[in-house]
């Protein structure tokens, strides 16, 4: 897809200072940009490169005054980042809604039902009763279980997999790989040290809204569902046990872990590779540090870091003197040298 | 799938209180449940729910004395957790034995076999001389490599990748995305400072009844078997490297990853997010806590946190302590200046 | 494929002591090994099992005298380690040359473009524009979106993702189940508490001679590229987020995970679930110990461990001295009990 200057103007209400036919396919940043491609200046830090750039089109802020002549095309908008990140928005929309129909092959049960105007790449499975919403995009080699709901304007990515009985509402994204249904981890041990494996009949409910990354894994509950609350945004390789909630717009970055039944509030943040145990209740908005380790239920806005995890404060207090210990101990030797000066006098 | 009270008394031995004729299809818990689903009362806390609940059938201990009306029909058993946790068993296996048949398309090379009741879902791929064991269920997307051997009544769960040479024992249960027979991480170091790869040429041995998670990854042997023994049970996203061996019962929490040429004993217990270094021995019974990182070899019954983890007692009163280094350099610098007004007396 | 005792001589350039019709189809290590196997002895400390063995053939050092008679057939060179490790180099060689042709069914679309000589597995998806070089071997169920270029002599293992517009260099290999291209995790935060998504529009960019383990994620640049860089060896499971860059020949050890925008410098160390956070620059030949947590540049050649990461020997006389704490405050407490005694001579 190419672009003229004056047709990106258009699109984010901006004023053309160059050649309106400049032409661009793709996007770079300002250092690196080539011919042929779109870039912004948003940051004074960076304009030195503006009077450089191989970029065909640059979009700045109307406020900037040139310093020396540019190469590039502008286009002048009130806010470039913003426009700039408006534009992206827009392309992205834009490649995705040219995604329509049905590849071949790809099987379909009987009993499945789908909107018309839905993508379903090759390979795809759709099993028995499975819904699947309008604007849907089902990318290739995604299996869907019986069962299955999907909503309005999901993307599901290549290699997702949704396993039977599973509801996923409008606006959802998952990323490649993901696998949302999987069996919760129950065995209940036996006389003989062996395990015997607990059934896990419930589901997965996934809300309107939520992005979850690529390779993640989240397990089905025992009974009822393991949910994944409206806006919530979980990244790559996260482990979601069964019964687990999530709550509205929680974050939870890359390869953290969650035990099973611990219910997470809303407007949580969760670094990555932390971990949290089971049958816990974390507050909303609290803030927990990349591989903590959580082990107490936590208050709304509560803040906490380390293995196991504290109050953030005096966590970071404590690590720092875990540092310092060699000198600590140093100075209970001294101590210990000078008392033992002194200690004749009190006999 | 509909069920009667009656049909159901039948399977759990139990007497009807209420409809026999009163039908569920799906099950809930008791403080969830809805119109035609059906519940079960074990724990005293929750019997207010029996009389408010909306389940059509609840399946209670015989033992239990009414305080009010109810409007479901119970079903009276001797101990009703133990009876609903049966009834979901045969309810899954059921579901399970109705999976029959081979969807199209499939790849099935020239030179594999399989028994006749097998179940195998579309986009399965069976590679050349792969055997398949009786009443074994291959969902979609499976990929079995050459000469790779699958037992009876083996469930392979959608998008599972069990690689060129590596054997399936009976009644193994593999979930979505798992990654059986990768090659190890064995690179040579050059004087260049680049890296040869060490030809990986084992396989995996994955013993009888041996269940693992969704998106786990286990490599195989750079020669030899990569061996997880009878009755281990692994979750998601575990990291099992080459040449290591997991012992019967082991069980094994998600995010957990095991080093190369380390072998873990029987009925051992590793927490999710552990790491343990390669070439050790853990042995029988040790339990290793969640997030710990194991860097020695491990004695029988031996218990252990923390990264480097230690001994679990002696751990957990250092980490508490470590908690008290402020109150600790407090109490320091008061001796330190008690001393300094004593020390006079000593010149 | 069986091979003679004279066959494997000319192969690894030595001498047969025994039966040169002696025939193996597999590989074995020396105290496992059955008859048809081949084996070597190269560490004395194994001797014993020479004499014992089962193996076929055994590939042993000129320099080995023997001690008893010997059943298997011997194959006498140079050094019987680096010979036996050729041996599984051409003979892995050999097996991937047979792997040739477009299995069916396949999706390719109408403008990608291949190489005669590639390996196409079935159920593989080949998007748009795709071009394929010379000899790669793309296995059954991958997806390469549309845009996608892959060198020569590379390998895709099954399920792998290359999603649109990611670069594959020459003599790569993917294992199975890895995606390459998701979305960076990149929201902006709203008034309202919920988050909009950041367009993700770059690529990834994988250099000639990586190897990258199974499931593990490697996410698109928000604008630009994700790099990683020639020679570098990534293990499984391991997170790559947007932007980052891998230098040349790092090794990257299962279950770690990079943030955002961090630069990793050449020949950099990073042990098994180890993290790091974002914009960091992590300097040539740095030493990362497992589940350490960097949240800080490193100079070149520096080496840490702990979470937070520190210098390696003084975080170790840290970890050593925390596990003393206990004895620490006892001896604490002894003084401020000897210092009270003393007290009273300064009153």
């Amino acid at each position: 897809m190419v672009f003229s200057a004056s047709q990106i103007a258009l699109l984010i209400n901006g004023n053309v200072d160059g050649n309106p036919e400049a032409a661009v396919q793709s996007f770079g940043k300002i250092e690196e940009a080539g011919e042929g491609q779109l870039s912004f200046l948003a940051n004074p830090k960076y304009e030195e490169y503006l009077y450089s750039t191989k970029a065909t089109i640059v979009i700045v802020n109307d406020s900037l005054e040139l310093k020396q002549a540019v190469t590039a095309t502008l286009i002048k908008v009130k806010d470039a980042y913003s426009a700039f990140a408006t534009l992206l928005g827009k392309y992205q929309e834009f490649r995705q809604q040219q995604l329509k129909g049905i590849q071949q092959p790809v099987f379909i049960a009987a009993t499945a039902s789908y909107a018309d105007d839905i993508y379903l790449g090759a390979f795809a499975y759709v099993g028995e009763q499975v819904k699947i919403g309008n604007g849907s995009k089902i990318y290739p080699g995604v299996y869907l279980g019986d069962n299955v709901t999907i909503g309005n304007n999901v993307t599901l990515h290549p290699g997702v997999k949704v396993l039977h009985s599973c509801q996923i509402g409008n606006n959802v994204t998952v990323h490649a790989g993901t696998v949302i249904g999987s069996d919760g981890f129950g065995f209940a041990p036996q006389a003989d040290g062996s395990f015997s494996k607990v059934p896990q009949i419930g589901n997965v409910i996934v809300e309107d809204d939520v992005e979850i990354g690529a390779n993640s894994t989240i397990d089905r509950a025992t009974i009822g569902s393991t949910i994944i609350r409206k806006g919530a945004k979980l990244d790559n390789l996260i482990q979601i046990a069964h019964n687990v909630e999530i709550g509205n717009s929680t974050v939870v970055a890359a390869q953290a872990g969650i035990s099973g039944s611990t219910k997470i509030g809303k407007g949580v943040m969760i670094g990555g590779q932390a971990g949290i145990v089971g049958h816990l209740q974390i507050g909303d908005g609290a803030k927990i540090n990349a591989q903590s380790g959580v082990s107490k239920n936590l208050e709304p806005g509560k803040a906490v870091t380390g293995s196991p995890a504290h109050e953030y404060t005096s966590a970071l207090r404590s690590q720092a003197l875990s540092r310092k210990l060699p000198d600590l101990e140093r100075r209970i030797k001294e101590l210990e040298q000078l008392i033992l000066q002194l200690k004749p006098t009190i006999e």
